[in-house]
């Protein structure tokens, strides 16, 4: 089954990546400003609202400094059952973060936009965590026609 | 064996867009200013330089108005033997371009960051699309420790 995968790095310690990745507040200012529910908690759901539609996500692993795991539980169809996981790495003094959506069934249109999506929210993220800036939802950068 | 894919949309006539992935000047303009050889000639090949290396391709389609396809044939060992599409789409009076970046035989961590980067480089083609203005290497967006 295809991957999306992404890579970034931000000069930033990794226990900070990880607050960032564990937060409504920290998820909100680089995802979808429309962030609700227990980021913080395993087992917990997290929902995401963007002005399109949304998704939740049922939180598996939270491992300080190290990495967060979630599985879609409700959403677009192409979506649901798929993960997504960030692991951090602490390198030159800051964080590669390594991302990874699996278990998409196929190729479909929506995989490719999700995927340069996904790169621009990653950017996002690596602006928020170098300036304290991000660009979340509804103030993301629009890719194709579909957003 | 795992892919990168991409989706963006400009509102530029496929024409346009075509042109701008078969000439030496188009290419130039969003993916590196350093690229030289035979873009518009099945069976040519195309070298493309960046400040830490670079990829040697062969053309080998050309559909005007609806994709240009590419093999890689130097470069690093990873992406020795890749292949390289972009198809367009008509779609809303411009052009959508699916992007794929298939055959990686791993997915290895090389290929999390040229995932990103191509999605930095593909707005870049948008940028150029839309704007008239690109961001080539040694302009590019910066993603990661590793450029």
């Amino acid at each position: 089954m295809p991957d999306i995968l992404h890579r970034i790095y931000a000069p930033t310690p990794p226990d900070e990546v990880f607050r960032v990745l564990s937060t409504v507040e920290g998820l909100a200012a680089w995802w979808t400003e429309e962030t609700t529910g227990a980021p913080g908690e395993v087992g917990g759901t997290i929902e995401f609202r963007f002005p399109k539609g949304g998704f939740d996500m049922t939180v598996d692993a939270l491992e300080p400094g190290r990495a967060v795991r979630w599985t879609v539980v409700d959403g677009p169809e192409e979506w649901v059952g798929t993960g997504i996981t960030f692991d951090l790495r602490p390198e030159d003094d800051g964080t590669t973060v390594m991302f990874v959506h699996r278990g998409w069934r196929e190729p479909v249109d929506f995989m490719y936009h999700c995927s340069t999506k996904w790169g621009m929210f990653l950017m996002s993220l690596k602006s928020l965590l170098e300036t304290g800036s991000g660009q979340p939802a509804p103030h993301d950068v629009k890719i194709d026609n579909w957003n």
